[in-house]
């Protein structure tokens, strides 16, 4: 049976400035902005690129910050540069869907839209856009649905969800969302087999998830309202510029989909990575013999495992060291081992400290 | 007493492309022309410093290689342009030290030559001075004279003097030179007390030297004629351009020193250190309570042991890391643990194999 519906929409949340990619990530160039995972293509562009078959340019969005609004829109040229919203300023997630949904719902209230993060990494497309329709038509029908990875690892750095009952073919109830465990329960949660990592992509029709607002974040949903009122008045932008800093700072996962009712989860094995750090990027990159992935100059003497970036024309010799993290831009150069790449948050937090403006 | 006689002359060889501070030193930027041992001063520029009381720049002679004269001149400036002699071609010390003797020979044939290596570091100026006052000295009388230093570890990396009966105050008869030797041997050498390093500085009038040569090194005595003969008709240059590659490729030391009959040796105890790789740089350098060494700005979290290099403007962040070498020049970056910086001889065999030009 093929009904005629809204077009779907696609929501790219793009306002990380994530530190965890220092010094190639900066304030102003984060991770979403950079081709991280091999190639020239930067994260947000793949993930456009991916979209595609499943929404059209002119229904895809991208929610980043007022800093990042011209550096993302030069990276995605094939989107129109209304459809770039620079919130001008981070509250969490919420507010970022929020607003999304509220423009969308003006012209489609009956869409269904996938919200996407920007920055992740995606190993099997196909098997990807194929999860993606499944859980987009399971959204056309009502239900808040997510996406859930078939766990590899008793990873604690990631929540999970707790599967429940299959309600259609590649669809199950989402029984419970879970913080991020302890080793312990981490280990039960893959031992179990019923535990799925939560990808951080969600799909509700635009009048399903407003109206979740409403019950669950009455205030956002006033401020929304008062958005959608200057919007007929054609002065959206300054109400959103002088309103955004009193919206609840809050993730659409607690302030929401935790508390809907109707939530449901497509199980999805498709080579995900949320790129979390240095070793990550060093898992996922082309590794030669010795397990060292770098810039094809580079020259590796007796080293093992390392992990090189460096801009072109720069050189970078490795002699007897093994599994170090080398990355090398213009102003910055930073040299931790790979199983520590996560202690760069430390270097960042020392140069904030110092005022330093090589963040 | 005061007897009336001829200016000291120091030739100070600075020929030497050494490969052991890449990348910091290139083919045509060599470890001589850094500022290695700290601070803003080139090797060389402390070296001519240094003989301040001992030598006038117009009787301070450099020789060095073709590729080199012009930034070696540009190091020096208080020195006479002409002082700077570019051989066409290296052809090791004995042609180096010859020429600058002949040359020297034809105004002041009775001068004292102090031939001096340009990249050395002292950590007691005086002291050296003194030493150097009194290897002065004892040439006047028409020895040749070597420095030899007190040494302090069982060093393999260099030939050792084997000290005689003192000839006068603080002077000895060599009794005999020893090559490197293995560690056994130079842990005997060490222990036995009678055994000093080869410091590479020499002394002797210019008529001693070149009497020795012309009876231990004929071939080379009979070119040196040749240049002086050119030279009495304004054309040296072109006959050292056509003959210089011809010349034998032979050490002082081998060639002379070992042969010559009246060699004494003045031992010395003066912060003396060869500069020989980028450990001895971190020995020498101002380090914190970690044991780092680096620039100002440089972020060391957790890390021990590590000597840093870099560009201004370019902040170094090492985290989680033990005993690194980490050297980032414009366009190469090396990275080495401390214990094995002599490795960097493998990258540059790398690069040369590759006919790479970041040599």
């Amino acid at each position: 049976m093929t009904e005629e519906h809204a077009p779907t929409h696609a929501v790219i949340m793009a306002g990380g400035s994530g530190t965890r990619f220092w010094p190639a990530s900066r304030r102003a160039r984060p991770k979403q902005l950079l081709p991280l995972a091999g190639g020239d293509e930067p994260l947000i562009a793949s993930t456009l690129r991916r979209l595609s078959g499943l929404a059209d340019p002119e229904h895809t969005w991208i929610v980043t910050s007022e800093l990042l609004a011209d550096a993302t829109a030069a990276a995605t040229p094939s989107l129109p540069r209304s459809n770039v919203l620079a919130e001008p300023v981070g509250r969490n997630t919420a507010p970022c869907v929020g607003w999304a949904a509220s423009i969308i719902a003006r012209t489609d209230p009956k869409a269904v839209i996938a919200v996407l993060p920007a920055d992740h990494h995606i190993g099997d497309e196909e098997g990807y856009r194929a999860v993606l329709a499944r859980a987009i038509a399971a959204a056309r029908e009502g239900d808040v649905v997510t996406v859930g990875i078939t766990p590899t690892r008793p990873e604690i750095g990631y929540g999970y969800i707790e599967v429940g009952e299959e309600i259609s073919e590649g669809v199950n109830r989402a029984a419970r969302f879970v913080e991020k465990p302890d080793r312990a329960k981490a280990e039960e949660y893959l031992a179990q087999g019923r535990f799925l990592w939560n990808s951080g992509m969600f799909f509700f029709r635009a009048d399903v998830i407003l109206d979740a607002i409403r019950e669950h974040l009455p205030e956002l949903a006033s401020a929304l309202a008062d958005f959608d009122a200057a919007a007929a008045q054609g002065r959206e932008a300054a109400v959103v510029s002088e309103r955004y800093a009193t919206l609840p700072s809050i993730s659409i996962d607690h302030g929401v989909m935790e508390r809907a009712k109707r939530v449901a989860v497509v199980p999805g094995d498709f080579g995900w990575s949320d790129l979390g750090s240095w070793t990550t990027a060093w898992e996922l990159a082309e590794r030669d013999a010795n397990d060292n992935a770098g810039p094809n100059d580079a020259v590796f003497i007796d080293a093992d495992g390392c992990y090189v970036r460096a801009p072109a024309g720069k050189l970078v010799a490795l002699v007897g060291v093994e599994g170090l993290v080398v990355v090398d831009t213009e102003d910055a150069l930073l040299v931790v081992p790979r199983g520590e790449a996560q202690r760069v948050r430390d270097v960042v937090k020392e140069l904030r400290d110092r005022g330093d403006e090589r963040l």
